[in-house]
């Protein structure tokens, strides 16, 4: 499948892959280096509705060196590097559009370090989020970024992810303390430091969160952790708009009630998590809160936003203080996304990812519902609506492309319309292949000079994850 | 007064200042063009012991689009040009160490514009942080960065500042959301959007803050700002020693409990605190606290925070919540440096500024100690201790080159302890000239060529702050 909207961007000539080079991988790493259909295919796709676009060949690394040694040798011979966490791009980051070799780092997945007292844990970039909690189960720690996938850590430093608790706790761009990665020659840097603040220089750690490897590959992330809240509890309230919804979390916002999560979901949304679940929520637009805190604290979190969603038209207020009626209402938010897919059997997801300042939201949303009524796709809506980021899923039959086109059609609108508002194309999913059409318009011919000219100064022969983000030549 | 560890990152030859430039400039900025020994001398020096290096000429601008004027013209002469808010830099930011331009921004202090139910202002950088407060008063609102001087925005920004209130909102890289920059060519720069996050390629935004000045010039910034709290109490907390102080700050933090400030000062900064305020705490290692929350959760978190001073053998709590009582308190804390350079008539200080995993920070300090008592300067210590920074401050005789040498040595062994266990030459005071010497053993020789990479990326020619953050020769 094609994406006609975005068929530039992916139109790029397959680089040589010499023979030369595939033997010293071997030589080097033996049966770690895969040049098999199957887990070329694995390597060349992810999440994203684009088709896959196999790299050359796969090495599974395990450490910084070897890291450095593929990327010594890639360089050796002008072949692309794609690094691999977990597959769970949205986006086509994984597609190796020039060819080259995949860095499967699935199997750097150790914890290196886990330091309670400053609340930091330093990981290899294979490791998962869950896998990651699950180590810190007996820290009373944990580490609160959510994208919803169980996406590597390496990953989501990579594409800047955040999720439904990024309103509370931010995103990777506020949660990653310090990185080491391989730069496009083999030189390895350790950006930052285990202190949690510095004005040492230029803010190389930031610069390589969110480059989706196009400037390096990161192999060691130092996180930051927070303790487990004493307490924690949930609610879910009834709207009958978005409007009303959005205004009840502006004014809780406003009044610093530090809300953990806050989310968006609109009523075709609600009907598929229902189906999925097996609840029986009202079908119509809907919040899902958390609240994380002291006993107290999360009672008067709760009675607080009671309040304020009352004043906004909220109905049904529910409120689950017990794990079990917790789990029970976010497994049925965490799994809508599998539960929007099954609103159209067989079909795929085409999904925008604008965030828009928040006193903008209401009106983005409600012009979006309309263009999303006169469209033949079910489309249905949920937003992490603390920070202005809202996903439309638009589901379509992968075999038909006029639905693919109507998807970006749609897709289209609703980022013009955000930029235009003074939001983003992208809240947390990366740009990837299919946000590169709008990065001029978001940032400006000057402002992706920029970024062109540090890719330039520390990519010249475009060699990691070329074709992504913005088109260069070197 | 020379610096003698720091010589080397000083000597540098002035360009020439072409007649031709400082005619294009008059013509264009009139009388907002000087060349008087009084004003050229004013904006050639900081806060800093360095002796004042002066620029050729000071322009008062007073719009992007001057900026962007007078940077063209400088770089059609090859000039330098240093961006200059409100003097307070500690580190010899400010100082023309190669001649040139100072583009003085105290003319652009205007806020742009106040969104509050984005949380969000957009101000020119010449505004002071206390001017965006007062502006803010009746809002409901605050921008909580509090760095004790009442620097500048655009300062503040380009140092990546932070202060006593960073434990719990952050320093300006998590701050601020976009800047408007003008990079060394002339071209304008629009980094960011308002919406609270966005995975959109690379960080340009944090890139730019700490950047000093070395990349461009910052003529608009967007800050995020946050509700006043509904109440605010604060407390303060004897200790018998450093490390006491610090095991209770650490728990603290571990319990989650959500402080605003935690501040420590050591038994010689509480005598000057005393004198200069007319107080009578007890003279020996003290915390000072705030919290903000709501009426319940400040009461809250201050008897948590009490039981855990109690654990570890504080005495004297003493809490505040009356306005006039804090204040007090505060206001105490905040003219601790003047205070302390009241130790000293005469005196101007050389002040520390290593930020350490808080881990570490007890030993850091308890070492420290050890160090000054061997020393002939007066000594006080200051910290923002829920961060892991803390401040020296060595009292020197400005006539006396053995102290000035003293304070040095003292310095370094600061600052090659807190790198040695995993720490930052400087928490939020910048690099400018002082720090030069510590970058390569901070960041390695390969972290400083890809910040001199990006440099060379963007201002080729070295036009912008010269001489800072690290050497570079174009």
């Amino acid at each position: 499948m094609n994406h006609p909207a975005e068929h530039a961007a992916i139109q790029h000539a397959r680089r040589p892959f010499p023979a030369a080079l595939l033997e010293s991988l071997e030589a080097h790493f033996g049966d770690r280096v895969s040049t098999s259909e199957a887990v070329r295919e694995h390597h060349g796709r992810d999440e994203s509705p684009f088709d896959p676009q196999l790299p050359d060949a796969v090495v599974f690394a395990r450490s910084t060196e070897e890291v450095q040694a593929i990327v010594r040798l890639c360089a050796q011979y002008d072949v692309p590097i794609i690094p691999y966490g977990n597959g769970s791009s949205l986006e086509g980051h994984l597609l190796a559009v020039q060819g080259g070799v995949s860095i499967d780092l699935s199997e750097m997945n150790k914890v290196i370090s886990i330091n309670p007292e400053d609340l930091t844990a330093t990981v290899e970039p294979g490791i998962s989020r869950k896998q990651l909690n699950e180590a810190l189960k007996d820290t009373g720690l944990f580490f609160p970024i959510d994208p919803g996938a169980d996406a590597s850590i390496g990953g989501m430093s990579a594409t800047r992810a955040s999720g439904t608790n990024a309103v509370r706790y931010g995103s990777m761009r506020e949660n990653v303390l310090a990185l080491t990665v391989v730069l496009a020659d083999g030189r390895v840097v350790r950006t930052g430091t285990r202190a949690r603040k510095s004005s040492a220089g230029y803010d190389l750690t930031r610069l390589f969160v969110g480059s989706e490897g196009t400037l390096g590959v990161i192999t060691e992330i130092t996180v930051r952790l927070y303790p487990q809240p004493e307490a924690i509890s949930a609610a879910v309230c009834a709207f009958p708009s978005m409007g009303d919804a959005v205004r009840a979390v502006i004014e809780t916002i406003q009044m610093g009630v530090p809300i953990a999560r806050v989310e968006f979901v609109d009523a075709l949304a609600v009907r598929a998590i229902n189906r999925h679940s097996n609840l029986s929520l009202r079908e119509s637009p809907m919040l899902f809160f958390e609240f994380h805190g002291t006993e107290a604290g999360v009672k008067e979190q709760a009675k607080t936003v009671q309040d304020i969603t009352a004043e906004n038209s909220g109905t049904d207020f529910d409120w689950a203080t017990r794990p079990e009626d917790r789990s029970r209402l976010w497994n049925a938010r965490h799994s809508a996304y599998f539960a929007m897919l099954q609103l159209k059997p067989g079909c795929r997801a085409v999904t925008t990812d604008v965030c828009v300042p928040i006193s903008r939201l209401a009106e983005c949303v409600v012009e979006t519902e309309k263009d999303l009524l006169g469209s033949s796709l079910p489309c249905p809506i949920v937003g992490h609506v603390g920070d202005g980021n809202f996903h439309v899923a638009m589901l379509l039959d992968p075999a038909k492309p006029e639905e693919l086109e109507e998807a970006e059609r749609l897709n289209r609108r609703i980022v013009e319309r955000a930029l235009k508002i003074g939001g983003t194309c992208t809240g947390e999913h990366g740009v990837g292949l299919h946000k590169m059409g709008f990065m001029i318009d978001e940032h400006g011919e000057d402002g992706i000079a920029v970024m062109r000219s540090i890719k330039q100064a520390l990519d010249p022969k475009n060699l990691m994850n070329p074709g992504k983000i913005f088109s260069f030549t070197q």
